[in-house]
């Protein structure tokens, strides 16, 4: 097959790649508290391919022909694994139906197109035979952007990227990198730092998810206090449209009526497909630290935050867990690392004559980024905010851990899967006099919904990208599922959480986008008339519905 | 009358305040050595508004009747002068058009609202009726986004939104403030003020301009480097459509799939009448400064700028004039203050020695904001970029001159005009290595204009507002007119330069919007595509085209 690579079809990361506990003393305890379940337990591990019926292809061959001339016969296939690979992301109601074999309707064509003129071709070509197009990148979204809607009678066309993957030209005395749609995110980082740049944009999904993927889904990075979230990084863009070539110039800030490039950010396809993208690229700083902090309690450590946002700070990395977060990073220390086993013994010990209850100790990560002497200052100004909010100063080792495991957690979600219980992430923002209301809602709403399911859940929190208006909270729970339909307690638990984010004036999501998952409150978020008027820009486009037809407004 | 107050009819500002040259000894001789005219020479005022021919209202009793009922008598008003007040922003086209009598199309009736509910009902009754809407805020709008078009054969209603004027709400621990979009600047900041808040948004029209003006042209203050452009620092809005409401809740940052917040923002009025807006405010700084530089020449300015733009440093203003412009400065000197007179001497004296030419030295002016400790931090981070290009620190006295004149140039193109020189500024912004080459295209483009129309003509400029991929060139232009058909001269210049940013790769414009003036250039900007997408956009939300109809693009 292609040289493009892919994530297990299954789950998270490539195959051999996974959670393990057993050198983590503090994890299995922590799991049977929180959710019930013993991790020594023999895993469900998931079924074999060869077991899952996959639904034949049902493009015709003058499709597939048609397509074949375009690309080329290695470049567009029907094979069952490549189509079950392109049909869904990676939420847990993904994962839970690839494990079921649940597949009712899965692309019937994949194609990899080399360049633009080729997605152009393709995309045209969709049109001219009332097909459907669904990009995908990397395959990391949660939200149910990349899969053909149940009913969907006409042949559908994944259209893989990953071809597009080179960092065309940098643009040095501007910080501005022209950059092919489909990279990965290590591939783009390894060419933009072999030239000594760096785009600074490492969401989560970083290993897993291309540029055109963050464009299209408004995706945010863990360093977006100082690199910006991916509408503020991304300058320019180039879309293929059906019979034509949408071109955002790159130009620094613009009045030029209502924003094209704020149209196309978001628009999970449902514009066109992103081929090409200019983003700000920095410098590889000279200087780059994340300090670890403690915090009593969580109403101390979400005042720090917000004071550090309003004093003239200017970290890279504000970053806080709830106390809940925070015992279950204790628990996922390895026993012969950062801040576990003796060390972790005496802090606690520490903390207890200070007066602290641990169970309400809070893990903080701050970082500071650019010339050692900014480092310095950075360090310095937020130290005096945090000193005032009787912070303890853990020093550079539990960040560097931080560092280093900060794409590993949705590993875990399969771990956990494997063992009976469904694990995803939740995550919002709202301003800052809103974020305790909005976390005792979230709370007491997951909380019923396990009530209601009867199943025993958890959920935690941390606090990330801190704007001047207010920040990003993110919410991870898990519960025991019931084996017979997850799918359907799984949607109890997370529309209690969706909804409470609504009802407490935050959004529905700060950076994972809409897809069919969130569509249901789109126009509560945005009003009626704002979705109209976005309806408007789908239809001005793509008047057919070919474009990824039914994400981000459910069909009205 | 209605107590909402407005400029004087034929420009800018209210009766009785104007330039004065007087004095100002440097003045004379660089306006003679400019654009060839003695300043001395007797003035030609505006016509007196008696002598004014003004179209008779074109709405119907019923029209007026039913507004009426709405906003009551006193708030629906035929009267000329308001009609006139109305009809035109403040660009030389506009001032010298008013001058001539030159009304085409005037607006039928001028109506102010007093709230939300009264502009929706306006609204509806003007598409009912089919009547067009056109909203007014200040009138200082320099690209045509306020005058009917000619052709308009519907009854044209001129929504003065001066009674919307109160800051409603201060969200204290978030830095959110909701207010209402008719409030004109210094009335806005002094309600913030009186709490300790400030937006820190002070365009160049800021006397005469709103808060809705802003949002619905994508304005830009001087301190924009800290306080973000107006799209960075709204974050919720109110939009009066027709037969709906659209509301953009107040959120730091979202992923709801093509930014609706970002579509309103340079709408121009085209996607309904914003009535609110809920901003970023920040407490008044402790210290605030601005200081005064000099550079050798152009090219070690702009490298500079650039500089301090990639270092570590956040000043909150960055600008620098070109010799020309700087020369201008001094021209306008008062022979009391600043660096005039004997100061100035001395220094050139000394700029002398030291082996600069006076013909090529730029002056500059960078601001610090925050604590006592933080303007300390930023002068000296800043202070050794400027080290390297060799500036010279002229200390806070030239820049408390220029916060003190800031708001003055517009009353520079009356005084030019009652002596027969046409003046006005066209700006854009570019990436930063686009900037030398653009300067040169536009100096070539606007010199080969003047030798068309053979006239004697002017042209500076300066760089304001740096961003991380670029910086805004805000270009300064005046030339003889030569009596007959100004306009038609002015044309010839002004598309000069704008067809010279577009083809060097900068925008239509950084902050002044596309109204008439700019909408030739506009599918050049966004591309043929981008503006089927703003099409859509319009269409969605206003198919009959109520909504000042053919602003941004050209009805096509």
């Amino acid at each position: 097959m292609t040289d493009v690579k892919h994530m297990k079809w299954w789950g998270w990361g490539v195959e051999g790649v996974g959670f393990h506990h057993e050198d983590k003393p503090g994890f299995a305890p922590f799991v049977v508290d929180a959710v019930g379940i013993d991790v020594w337990r023999e895993p469900v591990p998931p079924i074999d391919f060869s077991e899952v019926a996959v639904p034949p292809s049902q493009a015709g061959a003058e499709l597939i022909d048609a397509l074949t001339l375009i690309v080329g016969p290695e470049y567009a296939t029907v094979d069952d694994l490549e189509r079950v690979v392109h049909t869904y992301g990676k939420s847990i109601r993904d994962l839970i139906r690839l494990r079921a074999a649940i597949l009712p309707r899965i692309p019937d064509v994949v194609v990899y197109p080399a360049d633009e003129s080729a997605v152009q071709r393709i995309v045209d070509l969709a049109v001219a035979t009332n097909s459907v197009i669904i990009p995908f990148g990397g395959g990391s979204n949660i939200v149910g952007s990349l899969e053909p809607l149940p009913t969907e009678t006409r042949p559908v066309i994944s259209l893989d990227m990953g071809r597009l993957s080179r960092v065309l030209e940098i643009d040095e005395y501007s910080g501005l990198a022209t950059i092919q749609a489909g990279v990965l995110g290590p591939d783009m980082e390894e060419q933009l730092n072999a030239r000594g740049w760096t785009m600074g944009h490492f969401p989560d999904s970083f290993t897993y998810s291309t540029l055109g993927g963050w464009i299209a889904t408004r995706s945010s990075g863990m360093q977006s206090d100082k690199y910006g979230d991916i509408a503020e990084i991304t300058k320019g863009i180039r879309v293929v449209q059906p019979g034509k070539l949408l071109v955002v110039r790159p130009i620094p800030s613009s009045a030029t009526g209502p924003s094209v490039r704020e149209a196309i950010l978001g628009s999970e396809g449902r514009l066109g497909v992103i081929t090409e993208a200019v983003v700000q690229v920095h410098r590889v700083p000279e200087k780059r630290e994340v300090i670890g902090y403690l915090f009593r309690d969580w109403d101390s450590a979400l005042a720090a935050m917000h004071d550090i946002n309003k004093s003239d700070a200017a970290p890279s990395i504000t970053r806080v867990s709830d106390a809940r977060e925070t015992a279950f990073s204790f628990s996922t220390s390895k026993a012969s690392h950062g801040i576990s086993g003796q060390v972790q013994k005496a802090l606690f010990a520490f903390l207890k004559r200070r007066g602290w209850n641990l169970d309400e100790v809070c893990l903080s990560f701050i970082g500071y980024e650019g010339s050692s002497a900014n480092v310095a200052h950075q360090k310095s100004v937020v130290g005096d905010v945090l000193k005032k909010h009787g912070a303890i100063n853990l020093g550079k080792g539990p960040g560097t851990l931080y560092d280093q495991k900060k794409f590993d957690t949705p590993y875990l979600r399969d771990f956990l899967l494997d063992r009976g219980a469904a694990a995803d992430v939740s995550e919002t923002s709202a301003p800052w006099s809103k974020l305790k209301p909005l976390y005792d809602n979230v709370f007491a709403a997951a909380n019923k919904a396990y009530d209601e399911i009867g199943m025993k859940g958890w959920i935690m929190c941390h606090l990330s990208h801190s704007m001047h208006a207010g920040a990003c909270l993110y919410f991870t729970f898990a519960f025991t599922h019931d084996g017979v339909d997850p799918i359907a307690q799984y949607d109890v638990v997370k529309s209690a959480i969706q909804q409470a984010f609504i009802d407490s004036g935050a959004t529905l999501s700060h950076h994972h986008s809409v897809g069919l998952e969130h569509s249901q409150w789109e126009v509560a978020d945005i009003s009626e008339a704002g979705a109209d008027l976005v309806q408007g820009m789908f239809t001005a486009v793509d008047p057919g519905e070919n474009l990824n037809p039914g994400k981000i407004l459910p069909t009205r």
